[in-house]
């Protein structure tokens, strides 16, 4: 299955020509030639000998551009400067800007915001630290964090080639549930190092959502900082999947009638997500779940090199059945893939119980081709956008810092993700509850506020709530 | 002299009160025989027997304000929840919010701000991480740093108490120079694991100004972090300051007639800022500066316990002449004070050669009261707002920012520094300079383009300049 470019393919070529040796005419017969069709031009600059022009055409794909911009260079009195499609145009420049509240206009204003007025307000912080939530930034903002590590399928890219990711998160945050996010990428793969930094930088900030960092320097650090700080530290990468799969398994399970006590999970890639997933499974009720990975099925008696397994080995698998996937998925109810491209043969799928469900969420091919499995499964997701079901992080991580952030919240527990993953769900009304619809879209704009109101109720109900508010408490 | 409120005082109280015990008649006649005048009522929640109103009124000052609070604290049936003034009315939750650039309208969008598309950026990004100046908000953001320990003149108050400052810093940035600059406030004050984290945050930043940090471990980390780092890295309260100071003196010269190979100058305050001010005056051709602390002046044969002060013997104080701040003013063109209030005398200025000039910085309370000079000064600089000539920061770091992250200046040099002090100097015409009149307001428009485009300047010519594009290159 190849990898869907999810763009349409405009590009823009910024060429330099000479006058004397090259017409415009040339240069558009040139384009048309190789198959590109212009769109827009733009004059750039123009002097008596040389013009500058961003030319946007419209080509099939990145061969397809290739060749074009190939015609170009090769087109004599012309130079190439430079050649953008329109997702690098959105990313030029960086997609997030810091802007101030309000404006500063006079004299009088500015020694409010700044000196000498800024020092009363300061003062008062100093005096009663708590102030810190109504007089600046805090309450309102979360540091997205990466060491550039883990980012999406591509491994350790570093800390600058992540940035367009997490400044795609801060938009995200912003958009969905009015949170201010602002990314740090760290220069740095030392987990002592990082979870002194964030520790260091915390003041600002409201939250900490950690982001693609690789496992298992992830668990460590995200369950040192838990302990140490006093704001809710969230790895999206392992519970913003957690929660979205069990909100769209609880839709699921809806339509089969099964309950989730009763049901057979199979879960392959016990990594960060993987234990994740794993964990609230456990925690929402699940009692048979078994781990796949390389090994086959991780059971008790035998000693893992990795030691999360080993505690894994501990929470699951109440059999301690060994074996392949193959093996284990016998008479299975669920199959969670968080693994690796088609490692779930049609066969599996067939040797499952009545009605599987299939949740294929390796990213960008699954864990089976949903066209494969479509004629024998009952509910499938993904994480593509291009088949039903989507299981994206998007729907849980803007409303379940909303939330923690408005009841200032300590920590983001269990109870918090279960209400999130429940609210997510409710969002799916019984009447529009189907097979290929178990799970809203991203852009529902019911999503983020329900899980606000969830997790706050929750919050309040586990003691974890700062905010002596009665407009939020629970009724 | 007292310091100066800087804000006029309108208070908001937010009172609960209860129907039945008091009426709003009531307490508007306890706020009237208070002295308090309301201005403005607003209706927060009203229950059948309680009501929350928010009352603005105007006072004198925070004794008067006090009064007023009290006077209601003492009316049966009154709660007082809370008490805002305007100033703090401004900061409440935070002055800035981070904003996305463009919306996420369509999947398609989401598909090129965020996954999948927004992989192929940071591929790009990961094989050439120069690209990150022009694919993330590198290219124009600021990490505003500080530890919280020199904060204003409160001193050592903490990174939560720093907030305000930074943000009001990052307002600022903004509006002046449309420079993106994010709080980043410390919760550690040791010197290593600063240098450590400002390093590791870096991948996210163009530029680094660091802010209100105390002595003497300011200079390491700027030092270090100046050698570590491949991105501008500024102290704002040493080269700020110094930048600006330089601005004033080379008006004033003017003004007097004086050349600055020739000028005698007393400095009193060697801790940072005057560090910073001694050196660029050096840079800038003057040939004779005594500094002068609370041991009198500095000179060499002595051992000073700060090491800095050695240096600072090394490098000023050509006659090595000893003696107090009285001894050495005497002949002295120019007096610069970053120190402490009331030091210089009027004798001590009536001491100095003809047309003295004083920079009399120290905040809020200046070296010498402005009015008690003004017989036997020439022309007067201070740091406050509400004399002539106020030496402010605001004129310097916006636009030294815009010039370097434009140009992606590797460092901000001494030269650099001496561009944006003629630059600011340069935007007072022949025409209006006068003895009140030597420096630009800091609402002045033309400052912050001036200085960049000077910097860009100095940066090219000192190759200190990484972005290859003739428009920025000097003629």
């Amino acid at each position: 299955m190849a990898m869907p470019s999810g763009a349409s393919m405009h590009i823009t070529i910024r060429i330099q020509f000479a006058k004397n040796l090259v017409s415009f005419g040339d240069i558009a017969t040139a384009i048309g030639q190789a198959g590109g069709d212009i769109v827009g031009i733009d004059v750039i600059s123009s002097s008596k000998t040389h013009t500058v022009r961003d030319i946007t055409v419209s080509v099939l794909d990145s061969k397809h551009s290739d060749l074009v911009v190939d015609t170009l260079r090769k087109t004599h009195g012309v130079k190439v400067i430079n050649v953008s499609d329109r997702t690098f145009l959105m990313h030029i420049g960086g997609k997030i800007e810091v802007k101030s509240k309000i404006p500063i206009k006079t004299r009088d204003d500015l020694s409010r915001v700044y000196t000498p007025g800024v020092a009363r307000v300061c003062t008062a912080i100093a005096e009663d630290p708590s102030k810190a939530y109504s007089l600046t930034i805090k309450r309102n903002t979360v540091a997205v964090v990466s060491d550039g590590t883990a980012v999406l399928g591509l491994g350790d890219i570093g800390p600058h080639a992540a940035m367009p990711v997490m400044e795609g998160k801060a938009m995200l945050f912003k958009q969905l549930a009015g949170v201010d996010a602002f990314p740090i990428c760290l220069d740095t793969k030392d987990t002592e190092e990082i979870i002194q930094i964030v520790k260091a930088i915390a003041p600002a900030f409201g939250g900490i959502n950690l982001e693609d960092i690789s496992a298992p320097r992830c668990f460590e650090i995200e369950e040192r900082l838990k302990q140490e700080l006093d704001i809710p530290v969230f790895h999206d990468d392992q519970h913003g999947t957690a929660v979205v799969l069990l909100a769209g398994l609880l839709n699921a399970l809806k339509i089969v009638g099964k309950k989730i006590e009763d049901i057979k999970v199979v879960l392959t890639g016990i990594g960060a997500a993987g234990i994740a997933c794993t964990k609230i499974l456990l925690a929402a009720g699940v009692k048979n779940i078994i781990g796949v990975d390389r090994h086959g099925a991780i059971h008790r008696g035998v000693e893992y090199d990795n030691p999360y397994w080993n505690e894994y080995a501990q929470l699951t698998n109440p059999e301690n059945i060994s074996g392949t996937l193959s093996d284990v998925i016998k008479g299975a109810d669920v199959f969670i893939g968080v693994s690796a491209p088609g490692i779930l043969k049609v066969e599996d799928v067939q040797s499952m119980a009545k009605d599987p469900i299939v949740f294929a969420m390796a990213n960008p091919v699954p864990e089976i081709d949903p066209e494969l499995a479509e004629p024998y499964v009952r509910v499938m997701a993904t994480g593509r956008s291009d088949y039903p079901n989507q299981i994206n992080n998007v729907l849980c991580f803007p409303g379940i810092f909303r939330g923690a952030l408005d009841c200032r919240a300590i920590e983001i527990n269990e109870e918090m993700k279960l209400a999130a993953a429940q609210a997510i769900a409710s969002v799916v009304t019984d009447e529009e509850l189907s097979e290929t619809y178990i799970i809203p879209s991203v852009f529902n704009s019911k999503v983020a506020e329900r899980v606000r109101e969830a997790v706050i109720k929750a919050a309040y109900q586990t003691g974890v709530a700062r905010k002596d508010d009665i407009m939020f408490k629970p009724e």
